[in-house]
């Protein structure tokens, strides 16, 4: 009996890691994010019960998977690109040992990179980028972001979450001296055949993302400007403005 | 004829991606990062052409990549981690839109959060950190890093080949401001069986980290303390000094 933290990866179901897989195949219990793809779900055996997450409390999420550990089953927890980068995995690990439940973590694709990589964006590459700063749009448990030193951070600025407070970014980074050309991004359903992308400078790219539809990733930085060669063309709908 | 720059994921050979394992089961070359487990290299089929990396220069891997894509043949080019986090892979995505080559990146789960994962560190967690700030730890393009903005930055520094200088990246943050008690991971074959990991406060960690050996991962802030809660039994030897 095992709870597995499993990844599912950026949105394309074949993004999932083959241990995932191999896991999601023999399990139990399915208890799944609702932007998980419906490809998965169908991956668990037919008699596996599948408990979608969306309607309940993290706290309620972090007994149900106890209870069926503690049941000796064997438990698939597919969570939303990697259960530790923002994925909140860490409070229900922290549950499982708690309560002694033996549990393991699958890592999986984030979104952080392989988003971006589907609009033929790098988050790093030689003499654009050797660092990358990556952040929630909605800052700290609710606090502001630090603007000052975002706007000064080398690299690459990668953004979850952000696409409601897209404006409020990019003026914070402006406010504090981040050039208004910089190459922005943002993309959204990435990896996905609805994949959408708008490239814009900073100055212009809260604008030009009017429309798009969460989940989004917001990607700021020189490496933006690689787009134009690398995307894709499988990669859905760009526009420049 | 496609060129796939896939990500082989960050040790494990069971943490590629679906999508990766099916093409590289489907090559006609396989051209091999040295890092890559050679159980991945043994899933191209067996008339597959296996050409290691590790002699070639980074444009003679270049000029290969597109010699073989313009024959017509599909090509797997097998590279740890991420092809898009530290991977080089922009260069090599160039080179082929250069030359007219089709080609799709395969995003591979990075070490940037699974080599932390697999000693129990989740690199964000509700709370103690809601950014991780990536870094190589021989600065950009052999430049110097900046220490001051590093030691401001809040939640989790992660930073990949910085097992050499670590006694520089440690006391650059220290001279910083940063405080010496924060928790800091050295992670040596992270996800791999021969995994070793030393954790210490940030003042200590260079010399707890000495014997440790490439590939290592350093992960530095207040998540590292919940490797001691949530690190798997199976996680390999873990020294906290």
């Amino acid at each position: 009996m095992t709870v597995y933290l499993v990844g599912a990866g950026p949105g394309d179901p074949e993004l999932i890691t083959a241990r995932g897989l191999r896991l999601l195949r023999a399990c139990d219990i399915l208890v799944h994010d609702r932007l998980v793809a419906a490809e998965l779900v169908e991956e668990a055996p037919p008699e596996a019960l599948r408990v979608p997450r969306e309607r309940l409390t993290q706290e309620e999420v972090n007994e149900l998977l106890v209870a069926y550990g503690r049941a000796g089953l064997e438990v698939v927890r597919l969570k939303g690109g990697d259960p530790f980068v923002f994925g909140r995995g860490g409070e229900e690990a922290l549950a499982l040992a708690a309560a002694g439940v033996p549990f393991e973590v699958v890592p999986g694709v984030s979104a952080l990179a392989a988003v971006p990589a589907a609009a033929g964006i790098p988050v790093t590459h030689r003499g654009l980028a050797s660092q990358v700063t990556v952040v929630t749009g909605h800052g700290c448990d609710g606090g502001v972001l630090d603007y000052a030193a975002l706007a000064g951070a080398p690299g690459t600025l990668v953004f979850f979450m952000a696409l409601r407070a897209l404006a409020t970014i990019a003026d914070g980074l402006l406010a504090h001296g981040k050039p208004p050309s910089t190459p922005a991004a943002v993309i959204a359903s990435g990896t996905l055949p609805e994949q959408r992308a708008v490239v814009a400078p900073l100055a212009d790219i809260a604008e030009a993302a009017r429309g798009l539809e969460p989940p989004a990733l917001v990607v700021i930085g020189e490496v933006v400007s690689l787009g134009g060669v690398l995307a894709p063309s499988s990669a859905g709908e760009t526009v420049a403005v």
